[in-house]
């Protein structure tokens, strides 16, 4: 069996290894000029946590396999089931023959309609999408001595958190009235930003950026000027659909629709990862998602599929976290604001509390907030900050991946240790909470 | 209504919360000259992680409350719905009446039939079960440089460990084949052992204590001498049930004998905490567990039947934890070994993984393992050890509560951040390995 897979990011990667393990001919098809690498990874190269871009970088060995590097796919041909794919260097084209093809194209940085944002690209304004473009940020924060993150995503605030940790002046400017406004609340975001400039990164919300210009270093118009060295323009990603749409394929909202089979609209076409329309596993709803993890899942399924096996993707409960100075947020399900949206009579139950016992010393805590469906108690999603809430927002993706009630949630029975919890968790108080709302 | 609760351990302090919250006529009596205090605590002390054993002691006001401290129950009797309690220092006794009777008389610990471990408490042996004989055992390692521990569960090597953190020479010394017998298996003690060993503190396996004798410090002989300034014994915990055996109730095998409701074979005569047989939520069948959490569960659940409310126990996880030296050792469910005395056919699955991005900087693993039945899937039981055991058995011990199989366990969504995760943790590695078993 023939299989072509466009993109090799994390999708195209676990489709590619599924693929060998069942047998494929493969041919891989990639921009870059190496196999793959971790983009999660990015921020953390910036400060040297992680000590170079390298070691983000992964080479792919398998059998049956012809990788084509440095390649970009011009247009898909469904009917005739071939794909044109171009060496970006040479400009040489050949056109390449499946029996089934997956596309993983991935996202792209989207540069918002800010004047002089896309025109200072690698000069005055950077991105944090590949290894190249984070290359030229840290070379340019290398002589810097301030910036400026637009955007108070994931990536925004980890790249913040990196460079203030090198030294430089860092602000962080939002357009929306909150960080993270996909994935929290205004109340847990509040924490968060109190947090950020507690450790000495101030933030800006409610703040749209009209112009970035540049006169030595950066001028950066928006309600006020903010001069600086340079800009990170961190407003998110958009997912590359465009190879799709022209092929005919059908489209999402957000991206390529495929089925819980990874399947687009056209005869032995599957798409994965960042690059399609997902579903919510908690209300089969159209969603929108773009993590590594579910990006394995869903490359390994149309793997699955496209060599003749069966398998489902069960849909995603976008369990997320990020840490930021020392602290971690994290989130799964809907928030309160996409829980009213999809039409749920919601309550709302918070907890805080230590992370060690009461008379143990320390003085962390840990704030959770869980959102119950008021009609069957089901819950909904759940949101953490504060040391520990990594793992208490897993324990929370655990009770939506089995569907519970609050009220089943509450009689959960986690360990006592002293130097490691309580006798009643946050998790604890937070049903607690939301039951006496019911 | 009037209560009245023997013993204010745990789970008789929940069961007075509980009960005067819904407006109990209360009666507590407690041997102990203060109301009560944290056990769990007690190691921690002895190296002032935790700095004085005042900090564990909590002190309870409650309404319409009758305290009586340095009492102890001499007698129930179930007919004429009477206690005897007499006061420990004046051994003035009297007759009490009880609307309904709540035993959380709890545990004491096992002095095993060692010769001289009896007669040498508190002058060469010495036990961590209150304040009083832990703060004997802290002023003997004031003056020691040595001691051997006898017995390695829970309360042994968290106690070797804080006498270890003082500089004293540790030996632990256990008579069954391995650490931790009641709550992992031999596999995962055996990495248990070999950390604390490169910790510093020798583990002896399959050593019977035949005989401790005092000369100048103590000689302990089993196999071989162990020549020390102190022993503590730290050989488990039996349940307090004279009391309730005298007055006719019925036992179980390993304690007082309960419905879900709590309620013992007398009529309104309840019990709860450490003193009682408990049952597996698993498979219903009885079981042996002394945790706090489920102490406090049961103290409420005993109080709300006692006050003529309706609350059932479902049973207990035994979810658990220790930190020792510090790396995490936790389980929940059964072990292995107690799935097979249960009858079950079982599968294994381990999986090791970095608790760090594979590309992110640190040496730090964990390791799970999963039992499972082979007939249905369901999960069974898991065990973890190393950094953030703590939590990953957290998310097994909710998956054990929503009677989850391997299957759907292993489709779980976790959160994936470089400097705290992988994105494929060893939870997910454990359940591969279970499911290519099945």
């Amino acid at each position: 069996m023939n299989v072509v897979i466009i993109g090799m990011g994390t999708a195209g990667y676990a489709a590619a290894m599924e693929a060998a393990k069942r047998g494929a001919h493969l041919t891989v098809i990639e921009k870059r000029d190496f196999d793959t690498f971790s983009p999660c990874g990015l921020p953390y190269v910036i400060d040297e946590s992680i000590p170079s871009f390298e070691d983000l970088k992964h080479s792919i060995r398998l059998r049956n396999t012809e990788k084509l590097l440095s390649h970009t796919v011009e247009s898909i041909d469904t009917k005739k089931k071939t794909v044109k794919a171009c060496d970006c260097v040479s400009g040489d084209c050949r056109t390449i023959s499946y029996d089934r093809l997956i596309i993983a194209t991935g996202t792209s940085p989207v540069i918002p309609p800010i004047k002089g944002a896309r025109e200072l690209l690698g000069k005055g304004t950077f991105v944090v999408s590949g290894i190249d473009d984070t290359g030229q940020l840290k070379k340019k924060a290398d002589v810097s001595h301030s910036c400026v993150v637009i955007g108070a995503g994931a990536i925004g605030l980890e790249t913040a958190c990196t460079l203030h940790n090198r030294g430089l002046e860092v602000t962080v400017v939002e357009m929306l009235p909150q960080v993270f406004p996909q994935a929290i609340d205004e109340d847990m975001a509040s924490d968060v930003k109190n947090h950020l400039e507690d450790s000495g990164i101030p933030v800006v919300v409610n703040a749209r950026v009209e112009s970035i210009t540049q006169e030595g270093g950066v001028l950066i118009t928006a309600d006020r000027e903010y001069a600086a060295d340079f800009a990170v323009i961190a407003a998110g990603v958009r997912a590359n659909v465009a190879l799709a749409e022209k092929a005919g394929i059908t489209m999402g909202t957000w991206g390529i629709k495929v089925n819980p089979k990874m399947k687009t609209s056209a005869p032995d076409v599957y798409a994965c990862g960042d690059c399609i329309e997902t579903f919510s596993y908690i209300n089969g709803e159209p969603w929108m998602m773009q993590l590594a993890t579910s990006a394995l899942q869903m490359g390994q399924i149309a793997a699955i599929n496209a060599m003749g096996g069966s398998a489902a993707y069960q849909g995603c409960l976008n369990t997320f976290a990020s840490e930021l100075e020392g602290k971690e947020i994290a989130s799964c399900g809907f928030t309160e604001a996409q829980a009213s949206r999809f039409g749920y009579d919601i309550a709302v139950g918070k907890g805080s509390g230590r992370v060690t016992a009461d008379y143990y010393p320390g003085e962390e805590t840990v704030k959770v907030k869980l959102i119950v469906d008021k009609k069957d108690h089901h819950l909904l999603g759940g949101q953490a900050f504060g040391v520990g809430a990594f793992w208490r927002v897993n324990v929370i993706s655990l009770a939506l991946k089995a569907r519970m009630t609050v009220d089943e949630f509450s009689t959960m029975e986690l360990a006592y240790t002293p130097p490691l919890s309580t006798s009643h968790d946050a998790l604890h108080s937070a049903c607690d909470f939301a039951l006496r709302r019911l």
